[in-house]
């Protein structure tokens, strides 16, 4: 299948914004994004960006029966392992149904950015009902942080957050 | 009990190096730690660092037995969600044992950063068998996204993050 893949810039983002929703459907969650196009554009495109992304395109001839030539997209972040040093953070991996097999070279990118970076881990989650994705991701060589070494995601948000800042 | 936090500088990797070693002491890693003092100062502290930190400081007269007056740190860097936008990352947070009382003020100051940029999530993990650390986070609002929405954490590294670079 025919297909580039390049750095997302500000005009990607109601494409993003679109197959974030999409992403959403599939994991269930649709309730829970609050992101808006505007939101993509101030956070990963302003000075300091919060992320950075990657975007999988098809020639117009192979575009969607909706129009759509951006089919897929990564969104990425640098972080820190304190034990292990620099590494890289894969946010979203998605790819729309009908160019599933893309999703291997959008991964296979943001892994060759995090070694130019001199990162030695690639890092990201999966939803444990996620069987094919999980599948996927083993078949990768990538290994599972929770079911192997016990390491659980932990989160504080909402007013729970607030409390906690108060000095 | 008389102490102060402020941001880290270059100058405290030597005292972070210490600690991140006694802390993947108590986490029984020690074999996994390779990070050392330079890396530290290289990723933390030049231009476009991959990690911020502060430190928990108490007056020289409470210092420790050994001499040290730096006896707590948390290291953060900002992130992303797709769904709900900025968060930061609290990759470490750590307060030698005689001291134990400080780990609240530490993460309150991380949660402060995080709200003062934007963030509306602050997220991190901890070892399923830690549970007076899984208390005390809970104890402060946070909660178990592995336990609770079935996020698992994945991870590629070595070997297999050099296939998966290969294009």
């Amino acid at each position: 299948m025919e297909f580039s893949i390049r750095a997302a810039v500000l005009e990607d983002c109601k494409d993003i914004a679109r197959m974030t929703k999409e992403l959403s459907e599939y994991e269930k969650v649709t309730d829970q994004v609050t992101i808006t196009q505007k939101d993509l554009e101030q956070d990963g495109f302003s000075k300091n960006p919060f992320f950075h992304g990657i975007i999988a395109e098809v020639p117009e001839q192979h575009r969607t029966k909706e129009g759509h030539v951006k089919i897929g997209y990564a969104l990425y972040f640098y972080s820190y392992s304190s034990w292990k040093g620099r590494a890289i953070y894969m946010e979203d991996l998605y790819v729309m149904p009908e160019f599933r097999g893309i999703g291997k070279a959008l991964m296979s990118k943001v892994a060759q950015l995090g070694m130019a970076a001199g990162c030695t881990q690639l890092n990201f989650t999966v939803l444990d009902w996620n069987k094919s994705s999980m599948d996927f991701y083993l078949s990768q060589g990538c290994f599972d942080v929770t079911g192997d070494m016990g390491y659980h995601c932990m989160r504080c948000d909402g007013e729970a957050l607030e409390r906690l800042a108060q000095p």
